[in-house]
């Protein structure tokens, strides 16, 4: 549809500090395969209330929200599900006549992957980080009954709150401990940053854990994850957490659940 | 570039409380036959601050204006053209930067037609109607040269306040006068409306007339325009009115002016 869009084709964005191109390929690719009349649009905004405003103000059916806005938007919307009134942190507008609800598709995402990988709830972990993505991620664990868990940051107020939140420990370093789960939620490893080239845990730490998950997604390789590999580890990667994600930002917006083979396709195109 | 959106695709809009397909397949069609990276797509609201609100926010690039917002639409934005300043009617939103800089293109288009179709300006004319695109009509025949115009409104009010402002009488009917240019800026004639089959001008002012000039564009083939071709009239249909207005959004929008074939082709695709 997206070659001949008429009057009645629905808009669906993203809102984020710097906007990337797999969400609008994802999305835009299945609205083709699908035969849906809809279009993605990516975003940026130096005005988040005007943004909301004008969503609502012109019925754009949804908006994926990104850094830095994820928490600001709670204000601005009616009404909160579940996966983001816990957490305080959305990232998914769902705009239903004027009425906007909010999701947190990061937190369905990764409760998702913890059990398609059959990570035991038992497994200790750490988890380094304590922005809103860490939270999201923290919470789907402790909703997943991951009880033994200890959060890594540097920022002691941010990572005791969010730990004290949960149930869980808190220290800004690892120490002597050897978790059996390693989780980064920093932008250490991500492309760009100054931590690029860095590991988010030591090698002698990794070689003591089971499975190793990393939420960077660019690269989805990360030092972290191509050393995990190396040393034969279970790995869950950013990139399956951006694509569920993005997948059921996608259910949220047109209904539509694709089949695990266009799911697939449409993440392939995305990357490329 | 429709197939092949990116993070840098551009977004231009139309708002109107009836949004057609015109414009939106005109525009998107030059986008792709240009390879131009930007997206067009018709809104409708309900709410117009909120939507000006919007299109700052996101950095919308151009937005197309229709009714009923051509005049509520004057306090919100930054700059007006001089097109739209002289009849306090805009049609067209520029959005530089966040400088929001409105235009009337209708004024723009008629005013090429005028002298493209070689009209005398000693002309006599009658135009009937008063309301903004009335005002774009008359004031595009004032700055033409034409001297001797009659306004027809039944609305007295309205009427003399456009003939006065601009130097023309003000009449509720036509009377037994035989005006050379014949206008017609009201809905009859417009498929939809209760006067979709009425005739905008009886058939013996027709007659009397060398040129009739009407500016509805759906259809193009109105009852006045049909009479008028069938009694050999030079005509000037609403449909070039659209087509050259919405060509005058595109080059503001782009920077890029189409030649005359590729803005007759993208008339024909919005069309069909």
């Amino acid at each position: 549809m997206l070659m001949n869009p008429n009057k009645d084709t629905q808009l669906c964005m993203s809102l984020s500090g710097r906007p990337g191109n797999f969400g609008l390929r994802f999305h835009n690719h299945l609205y083709e395969q699908l035969g849906l009349n809809f279009y993605y649009k990516a975003f940026s905004s130096q005005d988040l209330p005007g943004a909301v405003a004008g969503i609502r103000a012109l019925g754009i059916r949804g908006c994926g929200v990104s850094m830095p806005f994820k928490e600001a938007c709670i204000a601005l919307v009616d009404e909160l599900d579940a996966s983001a009134a816990a957490i305080a942190s959305i990232n998914t507008i769902v705009n239903t006549n004027g009425h906007l609800k909010a999701y947190n598709t990061d937190y369905i995402a990764i409760a998702q992957l913890l059990k398609s990988h059959a990570v035991p709830q038992a497994s200790s972990f750490a988890l380094r980080g304590s922005g809103g993505m860490a939270k999201a991620v923290a919470s789907a664990l402790r909703d997943g009954g991951y009880r033994n868990g200890l959060i890594l940051a540097r920022n002691e107020h941010a990572g005791r709150a969010l730990a004290d939140s949960l149930g869980y420990r808190w220290q800004a370093e690892l120490g002597e401990e050897r978790p059996q789960m390693l989780i980064n939620v920093t932008p250490i490893g991500m492309a760009g940053g100054s931590e690029a080239e860095q590991l988010a845990f030591p090698a002698e730490v990794i070689e003591g854990a089971q499975t190793v998950f990393d939420v960077v997604a660019i690269p989805s390789e990360t030092p972290l994850i191509v050393q995990a590999r190396a040393a034969g580890k279970q790995v869950i990667t950013g990139l399956e957490v951006i694509a569920i994600q993005a997948l059921e930002q996608f259910v949220l917006y047109t209904g539509v659940r694709p089949s695990e083979a266009q799911f697939q396709q449409a993440v392939a195109f995305a990357r490329a």
